[in-house]
């Protein structure tokens, strides 16, 4: 097991990755304030691991309140949520609880969110069970639930106690699930590590086999550099923005195509291309980094533009965006490989031209 | 006008006391962080403020998003929420917008919380037009949504910019609630002040006949000891809990009766006069000065006990509350006039004793 960390003054928690810490009730009782805890999950994970995790956990004499919402994005809304706060005052939860999100990035917005706003605040532990979620969603405390109008629109910053990344997980993931989580590694390389994203063009075989070494460099490097920027910037006033590098064309995308029909990984893929081909008509990526970028991508199995919505809803959708200021859209673009800048000015024409390219 | 000030570090905010506020544009400039600001009022108060409000800075250049939501405590629930954040969307208020809480407690809640949660968080303003929200809960950044089983029950701490009391506003206001926010005032002497509570004892006649150096000094004395409190401790780990005197009682009513049958001062002058009951039964208050308290309750023309609930009824509701621990009722009860204190280990036939006395 390896041990990361956020740094956060007096809100600094550890990130553990390695194999079996679902079972590990000793991992989660330093953190408990009192021996309840509610599990929050969906249906497609409770039946893998919930009951190991709850059975751990209750052998120590903690009692389990156990939360199952349906799977997917379009469930990530407010009807959902207000099952979570049903079931928790129905087991009559009190401020002393501790909430656990037991799943992917759905779950852990969903239920960090539940924490966020239970009782005006409780505190919560994130078991990410995806890829997209331990690398990326479970870090850093950002929390929501989905408007029919914007993506993520309504939400908080709520920083966990604990997050437990089991790779043993992994090994039941969906095909297309670890794909949609290789977005976000691809991500981290593509903003702030050059070498990581070399590293990820000469690996991407063995994770996509699930090569376990390999899966775990992929995790922690990741995890590493989240946690350094949120650490630096919790409240995204400047540097964490840069990680939204390919999201504000992603967003367009999920809430356009309606919450579900993509997966998140997948529209910021195809987002992320938008981003690499803006950054080049400005003069800022060189034609065959793109290419690199587009490349690898492809390899990945993910989308590298999108299809069923036109570049005039894109930018519509786009205004709506929580990034834009006065009107202005902003935008994360790349420098280089390994470098990303936020630019609040881009010429409305470069976008058009690169959704006219990349949307349809 | 005279400025008060709660005291948190670098979210420290100003409270301004005074008449015709409500036009000073200036007042509110400097906490704009651009020209947008949302007004988030009911349906009562927008023919009365909402265009001097809303005139003054249109004149001064702010755009000004209009949001009107119907008014009453059963509307502080998520459908109405839900139209606020409708209207922000759809109007394109960014993160950079201001909202501005302009009503009574019940829309200084929802639009906090709006504020809260919009966006993962923008900032707001508190124009309190009740004189319960005026002394009480415009003031400490408590915001919150009811919940069928429990009130309050979702909600966040965020702290507003400024706060503007207009006492202008409370000519218009409806006796009623010039006599629920008066609950609130006692509160604060009960708490905290005997020499103030004897203040109340000696001017409620002219409290009641709207006596405008009476209202504004009940008002400013209520604001110093609230903004004291808060200051020192902004998220209830321990002396702000004293505030809630009467409010295990008052909320177990609300939820009990429907939200809006009683209104929130009610039933909190109700839930001080049973915890000024039990605290004579546990053998802190003397019976003289139980009779004090409910002789000024009663002066006031507010409830001292419940009607429509039983004793039965009213311990299932305090069971959920947000101040119950570990199944664990806590309760505020009267060491003396002007001391409150926290106990967690009240036992059940007291609080039986009290309620089979005070409600039914």
């Amino acid at each position: 097991m390896q041990t990361l960390s956020v740094a956060l003054a007096e809100r600094s928690y550890p990130i553990h990755v390695g194999t079996g810490l679902i079972d590990r009730s000793d991992l989660f009782l330093p953190f408990l304030a009192r021996k309840k805890v509610a599990v929050v999950t969906n249906a497609t994970v409770a039946p893998l691991f919930m009951e190991r995790l709850a059975g751990a956990l209750a052998r120590k004499g903690v009692e389990v309140v156990r939360i199952v919402v349906a799977d997917g994005e379009e469930h990530k809304d407010w009807p959902t949520l207000n099952t979570i706060f049903d079931a928790l005052i129905e087991q009559r939860c009190g401020r002393d609880c501790t909430l656990i999100a037991l799943g992917g990035g759905v779950i852990g917005d969903l239920a960090g969110f539940a924490a966020a706003t239970y009782q005006r605040g409780v505190e919560y532990i994130q078991v990410p069970t995806t890829l997209l979620a331990q690398v990326d969603s479970s870090i850093g405390g950002k929390t929501a639930i989905n408007h029919p109008l914007g993506k993520n629109m309504i939400g908080a910053f709520h920083q966990p106690r604990l997050v437990l990344a089991d790779m043993g997980t992994l090994e039941t993931l969906p095909e297309r699930e670890l794909r949609s989580g290789l977005a976000e590694v691809i991500k981290h390389g593509l903003v702030r590590d050059a070498t990581f994203f070399e590293w990820l063009e000469a690996s991407l075989d063995r994770l996509l086999t699930r090569d376990s070494d390999a899966l775990e460099h992929a995790v922690v490097r990741s995890i590493e550099i989240k946690a350094e920027i949120v650490g630096r910037d919790e409240r995204e006033s400047g540097l964490r923005a840069l990680l939204n590098l390919g999201h504000t064309f992603g967003h367009a995308i999920e809430t356009g195509l309606g919450y579900g029909a993509w997966l998140h990984g997948e529209a910021v893929a195809a987002g992320m291309a938008m981003a690499a081909d803006l950054s080049r008509q400005l003069g800022y990526l060189s034609e065959a980094d793109t290419a690199r970028i587009r490349s690898l991508l492809q390899r990945a199995g993910l989308p590298t533009a999108a299809k069923g919505i036109t570049p005039e809803r894109m930018q519509q959708l786009m205004r709506v965006d929580k990034k834009s200021r006065g009107g202005r859209i902003h935008l994360v673009l790349l420098e280089r490989l390994g470098a990303a800048l936020l630019r609040t000015d881009v010429p409305a024409d470069a976008i058009e031209h690169t959704l006219s390219r990349l949307a349809a």
